[in-house]
């Protein structure tokens, strides 16, 4: 299938070659990145625009009955909804926070929803291009809410926000008044905190700890990008099916706002910026990974290891042999 | 002064000497990097080693009083003692955790040890190579042991451990049993773990503590360059000077054994590699940093913010016209 093709199939909602493009832009082969890039281009040509939520949590919280219980609501109004991961760590485990589709049962078997496990990756750049075409490509096939699931761990959390037009962190109650060791970082870039399980014992904990929350996000500096009542914390329950419209309508709002301000769409040319220059990066350092270099760099090595030569003298030599 | 005067200065022991080295060391200009480069080769061939001991530890555990007791105890048996600490913080606080020597004033006055603060560095990468070179200046000026002190802020400690022959975690008597939250991945950097504050009222929690990290590094995967009962806790009492003495003892054997079943010079040319590919990283992202490279990717990113062009497209296009 051509390029042509496989964008109009896209456009017209074809499932089939929205997975095939994932696969393709997934791909690590030279000439299916040219492929991707020009499938990339023509597809945004066309305009389309979901609202993109990044949704952290770790294990434990509840996160797949999360996306499903509030995958299947929007579903119920009428809304197209994609599911995808970006899970840096399954390329050691190799395997999948989305694994298998049976995490989330009922929302794999609804038309109107796409869900994708993550792809094995062994490297967190490679991820992060892959997964936001993904996006982009999810956007175009028309789906009007595109959900990027990732588990806490290392930068994931923050490369996800960079894909995201909201980021969500989702916790659980907490015992006693400490914050679950929640990292400053994390808190700053999330727009809204859902403490899940606000149902049976742990309905009080999760009103407790949502209000600890609160108080915690007031102290934070104020973003430009947030109208005065956010980022704020909610109550949700997954399990329930509690607190999921508000907390939609409260997503609803703070995206309004942003496009009203201007900062939704500059919020978007930023991120393209970013993951332009992270390109750019990550294309310098792949020259690093040559044979010729791998056996360079070795040799150069050895001798700055015996003492022979300038580890920054040794390193011009490298870049000039590089044809840097 | 000239760089064989400078060598032979140092290689004699002149503090002034090794003090200008270090600035010179830390100079970002190009032609003090050159300058650095000749007088690291020249010290090199002197072939004078240290015992290079990283330390870390969060403040409140009492880092600075253990240095200065530790570092006392070491000078009482003739040795000398260089201190030079590691911050990538200081770029953004402005200030230096060994901002002043009085937060170490009895050591400071002692003719056989040397203080040196943090430089105020913005690349944690450009810390890295600074500190290490210092580490090596201190080295061809005869300190028996150069302590390397950190503060456990983000990738900080694991630089530290990367240019240090032994590994300290400095930590306080915990409440209750849990482990203070140490992240698994300082454990398994840390060759020693020593219980602070093992005296008065926190003596027994000390105890218990240390009785706890003993039992999780036991559950740690072993590691060729540890003999059996390695890694290993202790408590000491940098306030009473106690279980300073033991502590030593505990790395002289380690690294006596390291030294004899050849860990230690692997360790120290693995290290040599990894730095020197580390240079070559910097020097390669450096190029991204020129007012060309930085008009050029803002004009790229645009097209690729408004989707007039894919990133991978556009990404060779801007390293084809930097040379590359």
């Amino acid at each position: 299938m051509d390029i042509a093709e496989l964008s109009d199939r896209i456009l017209n909602g074809d499932r089939r070659a929205l997975a095939r493009a994932i696969t393709l832009v997934e791909s690590g082969r030279k000439d299916h990145r040219a492929l991707a890039d020009a499938l990339m281009v023509k597809l945004a040509g066309a305009g389309r625009q979901a609202l993109r939520v990044g949704l952290s949590g770790t294990p434990g919280v509840g996160k797949s009955t999360f996306i499903e219980s509030f995958g299947m609501m929007l579903v119920a109004q009428g809304l197209k909804v994609a599911v995808l991961a970006v899970d840096p760590s399954s390329a050691r485990s190799g395997g999948s926070i989305l694994g298998d589709k049976t995490r989330m049962e009922r929302l794999s078997r609804e038309r109107s929803a796409f869900i994708r496990p993550s792809p094995s990756q062994n490297h967190l750049g490679g991820v992060a291009r892959r997964s936001r075409e993904a996006v982009a490509l999810c956007e175009a096939a028309g789906f009007d809410v595109v959900l990027i699931e990732t588990v806490g761990v290392g930068q994931s959390e923050t490369m996800v926000a960079e894909m995201a037009d909201l980021f969500l962190l989702l916790l659980a109650p907490a015992g006693g008044d400490e914050l679950q060791g929640v990292k400053r970082g994390i808190m700053e870039i999330a727009d809204m905190i859902l403490v899940n399980k606000a149902d049976g014992d742990l309905k009080a904990t999760a009103t407790r700890t949502c209000a600890d929350y609160s108080g915690a996000l007031r102290l934070l500096r104020k973003r430009p990008q947030d109208p005065d009542d956010f980022p704020k914390a909610l109550t949700v329950s997954a399990l329930e099916e509690a607190g999921l419209e508000a907390a939609w309508g409260e997503m609803q709002s703070l995206a309004g706002w942003r496009r009203e301000q201007g900062h939704f769409e500059a919020n978007r040319a930023r991120q393209a910026r970013h993951w332009f220059a992270e390109e750019i990066r990550h294309s310098l350092l792949a020259r690093l990974e040559t044979p010729w270099a791998r056996d360079r760099m070795a040799v150069l090595a050895d001798e700055v290891a015996e003492g022979r030569r300038g580890i920054g003298e040794a390193a011009q030599d490298f870049l000039t042999g590089l044809g840097s």
